[in-house]
């Protein structure tokens, strides 16, 4: 393995608006050994994820960015193939943030082992994983569903959208998915058990809106702002909330768009609150225990997107950023 | 006093944007004589407060509206004179929702009597009254201040602000105000105790709030929107809490502004939240309890601007939207 090399994608420059493949590079680097407390692990899939957008923007925000050289970010499963850490073993797989490359050295800070027997890997990036629990606590903790409250989700066959929505399901609720294509509009409410979808490029997104939230909008699980979320602010009921998860559609931007007026924040008594999911690994227990076991009933369903090849995760990524994928995106980078 | 006349201000009709002297009108009418179970008022004090202009708007909001024809509403301090109610008395002193009018009659509902011992009875409609209890729960109970923390206020002078700050600094925060004009900033500085005030009239209010908030904003009380709320969110900091009172700045557009961008609300995690004091009515002996305490103390200080006459109404609320009073505007329509 000695002579073996890393491939890893760093980021080339900055991307002015949306990114563009060649502001990645596909590097080959020596494949580092560990150190006395450090793992080697070896990458099986890699999470894209719309975050990753902020870290290379520059702007300064909640995590440290990545800087034009630096390796991209990411969440991965992987194998453990060389360990000299007494809480992994050789052939362990875990989770954790090795980024895009195909092997990660680390000293394990974050991961977490997986039992393949309990679910398939790769759901510990998605439906298991970060996109499932920020769908988890953001609409139970900010949102507080009520049963019989009319729900409200963006992207909602993405991978937080359709957890929001059978989660909310599973509370009770009236769920209206907002969603691109006839495909993942069918797909939300055939397969996922929404109760209506509207096709925000179908046709006006309030209008739509309107006939399927016919008792307003209670809650409203933001992924996208823009102009959806200033179609579905016109509908929101009194003490509506707002669990602000993303803004997608801002994302590539040059400069931040104006937002919606906030004369219904006032008027309704809405919370809006932004939310980050690593403000709350404290609920992880709980999110695993309800979300594992809502799983393997069939409740909560899940799609993924698998892309292979870690060389294609940059043309992947900037497709996410255009709605282009359908489900969880991940890139199967390495043998299962 | 059977012969005597009822003086009334009725809305005549809608405004389009700022309201003009001739959308107002006073009216004479005959004086209403109780029935049983209610009580008759003679108006003292008309408090004028800019959510009145909502209610004029025809637009749909959390209270019922004033239409053309109706009398104006609004919060008074009243001499019971005649009183077929057993919780009131011939001679009581009476806080209440009498509206424009020199006389009012009512069944006392929402009606409490004042000691004027305790405190000017005109505080009633201020620091002691709405706009005080506005500050208190809107300030504690969303924004959560904690010493040492940061608190912006815009409209500081006013009756809202000027409580806002000075239960902030009680509280052990810094405490930044925005006001229009060096009179009140120099007010809400020397008399109220803020730290510092920014005035808005004076040049560019980030450049302003970034030199007086050297910590950044953990609490920004809005009540007035617009370029203001766009300047201190540039500002807020990780977690900032945004209790949402008022957005003055555009209470007079005919179409709704576009608002501040959403960013920073994702990536700081901050709260924003409309709220609207009728909500909040268990909040109202906590808040009389320990408002009266620090009015007495000294504490908790008020400034009126107090306009004699009822037919000088229309004016003055005129000029509330226009930031033209300088403390809680009121209208004194009798004798006290």
């Amino acid at each position: 393995m000695s002579t073996e090399m890393n491939r890893r994608v760093v980021l080339r420059r900055r991307p002015v608006g949306a990114p563009r493949p060649d502001d990645f590079e596909l590097i080959e680097s020596p494949l580092p050994r560990p150190g006395e407390g450090e793992i080697l692990c070896r990458t099986i899939y890699l999470s894209l994820d719309p975050y990753m957008r902020g870290r290379i923007s520059g702007v300064k925000s909640y995590a440290k960015g990545v800087d034009p050289g630096d390796l991209m970010v990411g969440g991965t499963v992987s194998e453990v193939v060389e360990s000299r850490h007494g809480g992994f073993a050789k052939g362990d797989l875990v989770a954790g943030y090795d980024g895009w490359q195909a092997y990660g050295l680390s000293k394990g800070a974050g991961m977490r082992t997986l039992d393949p027997a309990r679910a398939p890997i790769s759901t510990a990036l998605g439906v298991l994983g970060m996109p499932g629990m920020t769908a988890y606590v953001g609409l139970q903790d900010i949102g507080r569903p009520k049963p019989g409250e009319t729900v409200v989700v963006s992207a909602a066959s993405g991978a937080v959208g359709s957890a929001v929505g059978q989660i909310a399901k599973i509370k009770g609720c009236r769920v209206v998915g907002i969603a691109g294509g006839r495909a993942k509009c069918d797909h939300v409410v055939d397969e996922l058990g929404f109760d209506a979808c509207v096709d925000y490029k179908a046709g006006d997104v309030f209008t739509g809106l309107s006939q399927a939230c016919p008792n307003g909008v209670d809650v409203y699980f933001d992924n996208v702002g823009g102009e959806i979320l200033k179609a579905v602010l016109r509908l929101v009921n009194p003490h509506a909330r707002v669990p602000l998860c993303g803004l997608i559609s801002q994302y590539n931007a040059a400069e931040p768009p104006p937002g919606p007026n906030w004369g219904t924040l006032l008027i309704n008594r809405v919370l809006v609150k932004g939310f980050i999911i690593s403000d709350h690994f404290d609920r992880l227990p709980d999110f695993l225990r309800d979300a594992t076991a809502w799983v393997r009933e069939g409740r909560l369903r899940y799609k993924e997107d698998v892309v292979v090849g870690l060389e294609n995760a940059p043309a992947a990524f900037i497709g996410l950023l255009e709605g282009k994928n359908f489900g969880k995106l991940i890139v199967r980078v390495g043998e299962d």
